[in-house]
């Protein structure tokens, strides 16, 4: 099975457009692929191939070519969405010598003494590399929003900041997919439960989640905010609906694919004469 | 199929005893698994679970109960003995939010103007992570050693400098298990033929790659020598016989069992009440 199991590419279903409105999209929706859960969890596995050939191509251009090529792809979501089981089951389905990742927690106090791009510009990947961020300056906008972290106008100053963070970013190399991965509130309830009622799952749970629930329209408020001001042609957004978690995880492998195609990475070509060097190691 | 499929664990089988001699190994042997290739790929498969699942409870552990357990993967060999193949295939079947991986190649202006640990120090894994050195501080003693890069004073300080480093990294709470893939030069020589013959990797082919054949039997009194000096409880090395990659790779999944399985690390209990979060969650 390959990228026609849809009927339309993740990259234009499911990406923000001029009307987009947050409050529209299903989180219970597949959208662009029509078929059930069994398979999705296949078309992931028969995908897995094409992405790390792809990723392992980006990385040997880096190496011989000098190739400023990156993959960055930033994750946001609300608690028990589904971030982790993304790296877990779609990064991780490619050579980990070729990713870095990034998980941002609350800022430190060093961090916080510093411009809030600051921590995020040192954990960029190198060329040739796929980034992956847990998380990103976008709770910048997100959280320090909703709590008020910061004061309205240091927040709109923000916005333009990303934006001309991100084009910096695009034009030294780095291919910016940007997700959100949308659950209902329901979803999460369930998801939380689950957590509560497995003895290996207690780690997981926060009693703090359940506090942020309360504020669960303000944060679609700010995330909506954060796609009108920050969706631009070289670091688009895309929202991803998340309630069934293998639709979410082909989507993203999609939306990966679809990077690394852009780029095109080609096998470098010998830098050294082949013939010559079969006889040097012939005769070693 | 579980670990009974080894005659005797590699922790025993591999490990360097006080006679140990190098030339004894033989690269094409498979000590202690007295199975074909194909029942070892199956077995590969078959112990992942087992890993990832005690890989999660390390990084659970360091979570809630603040446990400062760690495991340190040190990987060295002849080039094309197939250190990535272990991170790829080993390592890449536990999620990678717990990995910690460092490569370590020459050492820049800044890092050569410090001690030779210094750069060494900063990659260590955090608690609850696996940390894997992809080339490591030994090159310091190897490399060294045989191309004459520091003079002999110095390398003999570094080997009492590491085993204090590693007793110090091991009392914190890491778990050190150092690995020698060992190839036959004649293996090398296919291996390097492969590269050459075929375009998809050529990236990896290095002409420097043949002078250093040359060096071969250097870096085997190297090797030795790091074994006699730097062989300790609490840093323990193993020879990795790595001609047939199926077994270096299940032989050092079964090495990273091990030292998880002595860490056993458990789901950490709530530090909440369970019945008061479901009804907090439930009214939500």
């Amino acid at each position: 099975m390959n990228s026609h199991a849809w009927t339309a590419p993740p990259t234009v279903m499911l990406t923000v457009g001029g009307n987009f409105h947050l409050g529209d999209v299903d989180p219970d929706s597949t959208p662009g692929f029509e078929h059930a859960r069994r398979t999705g969890e296949h078309q992931l596995e028969a995908r897995r191939d094409h992405l790390s050939d792809l990723q392992e191509r980006l990385y040997a251009e880096s190496r011989r070519r000098e190739a400023p090529d990156a993959v960055l792809l930033v994750l946001q979501a609300m608690d028990t969405a589904g971030k982790g089981g993304i790296v877990r089951h779609v990064v991780g389905g490619v050579d980990p010598q070729g990713v870095e990742l990034a998980a941002f927690k609350a800022p430190t106090d060093e961090e916080r003494a510093h411009d809030f791009l600051w921590r995020v510009e040192k954990r960029l990947p190198a060329p040739g590399m796929i980034g992956v961020f847990d998380r990103s300056h976008y709770e910048d906008v997100l959280i320090a929003r909703v709590r008020g972290l910061a004061p309205p106008e240091e927040i709109e100053r923000r916005y333009g900041a990303i934006v001309d963070f991100e084009r910096r970013v695009a034009q030294s190399g780095t291919r910016i997919v940007k997700v959100m991965l949308h659950i209902s509130p329901d979803e999460q309830k369930a998801r939380l439960m689950e957590r509560l009622e497995r003895p290996d799952k207690h780690w997981k749970y926060n009693p703090g989640d359940v506090d942020e629930r309360a504020l669960w329209d303000d944060y679609m408020a700010a995330y909506q905010a954060a796609f009108e001001r920050t969706h631009t042609h070289e670091a688009p957004w895309y929202v991803v609906p998340a309630n069934s978690k293998w639709y979410a995880r082909l989507a993203v492998q999609e939306l990966l694919i679809a990077a690394l195609e852009d780029i095109d990475p080609r096998w470098p070509r010998a830098d050294f004469n082949i013939e010559t060097e079969k006889k040097r190691l012939a005769a070693s």
